[in-house]
């Protein structure tokens, strides 16, 4: 239907959808509101533009043009913000290298991404130095330092971040391009095979912003976001771009708060002093922050967190309400850039129980505008939204990747059919709430009956001899796969017992049908630690590996 | 740098932004939200759904395909938002005709879009029976009648609209396509010339959308649209899609209550009855509303108005306020979709005395996400932003008419310079509030000063004889122009002790510097009524015609 596209005059502007114009809001409307990096550094929305243009004629200084990749191994810093607006601003690719990575992996992806500059904080030259010499691509390194003196490091440094800044003009006239050019890459953590890039275009993460905006916003109270809002990212500025939400909060103008490292009493400090109200993190981090002393002391009510990453077990919700904290679910993946999902209370939520609103902060959520969410079963068709009935989720946004880097084979299977796979089971309630149960790959079969390993691992988690738990499935001649829970203990103890005491409070669970009778077949280990992948998640993988 | 933008792989969706996509959210979290037509028509979002595609298969039935125009003549109905999706969705073009435009004028519109189909609400059967015969490309009618019996008219209906719905699948597949597919057209009610055509497409309607949904949701508290709110339109949908709320509120899935024709006391009891706390509308229907004995009986209090299409006065606002109506202004026009800003206050502001808050509600506020707005003087430079200096309003966003439909001349001098021009003169204050003065061409130079009708108007106003005001300039040998204001009184009286009255009541404000001394040349002339356009805003061209 050519004839019924809208025309466009010759002198009309073509509006692309680009990251440059997320700033004109916050600067035309709250030009002064802060932005925070721990106790280093203050500044506003009009100091972050001037910052924009200088890091941009810095970059273009050192060579960087349209097309080129700018690599970052940072903390979460106002750096980092910077790095996210002027990079894709240039025309170039932001590459968010995952520092927690082994510097083997760490090298893969910078030579696959083909990297051209890296901006690297002083703290990881040491994970450069293993593996200098093999990198091919790099032609420049710009040294981010938090000290007063310079690092030892054989790696040849351009210019330190703020030396750069400082020598550089603070005017940048940004140019207009396709909205569909490349503003991000990163890599996945898999706990398999190597390292997969994903990608998203200027249009996807203006569109995804928006999207983010309008669920957040609308609610009545519950995990809502609004202007007045101190915003501070727990989740790695390098793990699908914080989620979104630094994109989000120079929208909305938010006062912005980055705290460097991820020390949890830190966190707190920053939390108090700064009266920060929206984060997001991993339920480890929760769990760590929850679980220091300082977190007694300080007053903890007005905080709003998502939480997501990895499923939140009932038990952490309960004990993060009891200190006051709005805590919810939300859910996404690196290939999804990232929200999907949010599990919102509608007001009439609160009129239940304490503990049957957690259940329901617990749930993935329901579908952000635009998102066009289905948990087909194996045919491809829809499961009914019974609560129970279970399926892949599949979803279609305007920003998902559109593939993995130069991996076609990858590509073409997560977007088989169409629809981008999650790998991700998961059931819908009546109410249109989506509840993940498992990982496609993760789920236990037992006797022919899935088992929802997250369920049995909430439960677990619930008992009170058990400080941290992962259930596997371990091969069984007779029942195809038998239970497997890997116990981290609150207190040392006679192995036995505990063990029996932990079945026997899984019994009380199957006894009342609120879990499959199957998992009665659980076996107990008791080890000292819980895998994790680089971005905290349970590396079932791992686990597998070590006690199989 | 075609080499930096997104590789899809051939599986991957290509997600175009399609007015579909908006109903997504809706049908996922809040099904059963109602939507109400008067006290005729109560239904949901699955309604909705249906209802849309049994009208999809009623008008494929009538020969409507993808490139096609339809056009709708209603009052504010469930229906006619039932086209507001239909019929782009079928990639038709929806073509939402001023009824109150005179019948040479709808003609000329209809011929002008190339209407294929007309559906009409039996009320404005009258219109087109003067028109009959006249009308070239109309292939079919369809009525839509509120009554137990059918009409008189001699127009060859091909059906009634829910007979039509009645007869049709509820189920139908909607296709996919380019994003730039024209969606709406509508005329510009200028005060001279021909109407104008604009266009809007898919892409725009839904960033647009987004947009007016993410600078009304995240505001603390004053002027907010949260999930819970009930939306009523007092603007028609026939006027650039009643300022596309009626989008933003399916996709947030709210109630939804649609009030017919515009009676003042039904208005009132829909709003008590429906317990609606979300609407827009120009001054002259909240004078209406607010003046009728019925508002003092119910409650406003949670009441939350945009005003727009005309300035509002701070005698309204004050008025309003007294009626605990959380009211502000809106700002936009027929070629910006609309909106491009909104007065919303900063919690800090309320501290400010009421006075001080309604002179904030009455500029014409900040611009909304994404919207680049410049206040330019006659060389296009940025006029200092100090609450003083005036220029024209120029703006870039994504929802903007890439032209007029079908005339060259016009559209590239509204985009003259790759800015849509707007004709307002505004200044713009140091916290970044644009505040209009007068649109270009009612400026009135006394004595080589710009004297701004509208600031005169609200001073006058303010008097308290005055019912309603309009100034103009009368050509003056001396001044080149005197103000002229034609003045409706509450009161008959005596004429000339009026005149006085109202003069010594402005002589205050010069004398405080409040307004340019030159007003004192004021001239009053006491009329009956003031002429107004077919959306209610004040027809200046009608007055220099009438009086001068």
């Amino acid at each position: 239907m050519p004839d019924s596209l809208i025309s466009r005059t010759d002198s009309a502007y073509s509006y692309q959808l680009l990251i440059k114009q997320l700033l004109y809001a916050p600067l035309a409307n709250n030009p002064e509101q802060e932005i925070v990096y721990r106790d280093q550094w203050r500044g506003n929305y009009l100091t972050l533009r001037e910052r924009i243009c200088r890091l941009a004629n810095a970059l273009t200084r050192l060579g960087v043009k349209a097309g080129d990749t700018v690599a970052v191994m940072d903390y979460d810093s106002h750096r980092y913000l910077e790095c996210f607006f002027a990079v894709p601003m240039l025309g170039a690719v932001l590459h968010t290298i995952n520092v927690r990575l082994s510097p083997e992996q760490i090298l893969y992806t910078i030579d696959h991404a083909e990297d051209d500059i890296l901006l690297i904080n002083s703290d990881f030259l040491p994970i450069l130095d293993q593996i200098k010499g093999r990198i091919d691509t790099l032609k420049g390194y710009v040294l981010l330092n938090d000290e007063a003196q310079s690092p030892h490091s054989s790696i040849p440094i351009a210019g330190e971040y703020e030396e750069l800044l400082a020598e550089s003009d603070t005017h940048f006239e940004f140019p207009d391009f396709d909205e569909n050019t490349r503003a991000t890459t990163f890599y996945t953590t898999g706990t398999t095979g190597l390292p997969k890039g994903v990608y998203f275009s200027h249009r996807q993460l203006v569109l995804h912003t928006l999207g983010v905006v309008t669920a957040l916003a609308t609610p009545l109270s519950q995990g809502r976001l609004h202007r007045q809002d101190v915003y501070m990212p727990i989740t790695p500025m390098f793990h699908v771009h914080a989620w979104g939400l630094p994109y989000a909060a120079t929208l909305m103008g938010l006062k912005q708060v980055y705290p460097g490292r991820y020390v949890p009493d830190h966190l707190l400090e920053l939390i108090d002093r700064e009266q920060v109200t929206f984060s997001h993190c991993v339920p480890t981090i929760l769990h760590m922050l929850l679980k220091s002393p300082l977190a007694e002391k300080i007053d903890l009510s007005r905080w709003k967190v998502i939480i997501g990453g990895a499923g939140l077990s009932k038990a952490l919700c309960l004990e993060a309400m009891r200190k006051g904290i709005d805590i919810f679910t939300g859910y996404g993946m690196s290939e999804t850039c990232p929200i999907l999902t949010l599990a919102h209370l509608t007001p009439e939520m609160f009129d239940l129980s304490v503990e049957e609103q957690a259940v329901i902060r617990c749930k993935t959520g329901v579908p952000l505008p635009l998102v066009q969410l289905r948990v087909v079963n194996e045919q491809g068709g829809d499961v009914p939204h019974d609560g129970r009935s279970s399926g892949e989720i599949v979803v279609r946004t305007p920003w998902l990747t559109q593939g993995y880097l130069k991996d076609h084979r990858a590509s073409e299977k997560l977007w088989d059919g169409g629809w981008l796979h999650t790998s991700d089971v998961a059931n819908v309630d009546g109410r249109g709430y989506v509840k993940i149960t498992d990982r496609t790959k993760d789920v236990i079969k037992i006797g022919g009956e899935w088992i929802s390993t997250l369920e049995l691992e909430d439960i677990i988690a619930h008992c009170p001899a058990v400080a941290e738990v992962a259930v596997i499935g371990q091969p069984d001649d007779r029942w195809g796969e038998r239970p497997l829970a890997l116990v981290v203990r609150r207190e040392e103890g006679e192995e036995k017992a505990a063990e029996k005491g932990i079945l026997n409070f899984v019994r009380e669970y199957t006894e009342k049908g609120m879990i499959s009778k199957q998992v009665v077949l659980l076996k107990v280990r008791f080890v000292e630690a819980i895998d994790k992948t680089s971005v905290g998640k349970v590396n079932k993988v791992a686990l597998r590996e070590k006690y199989l």
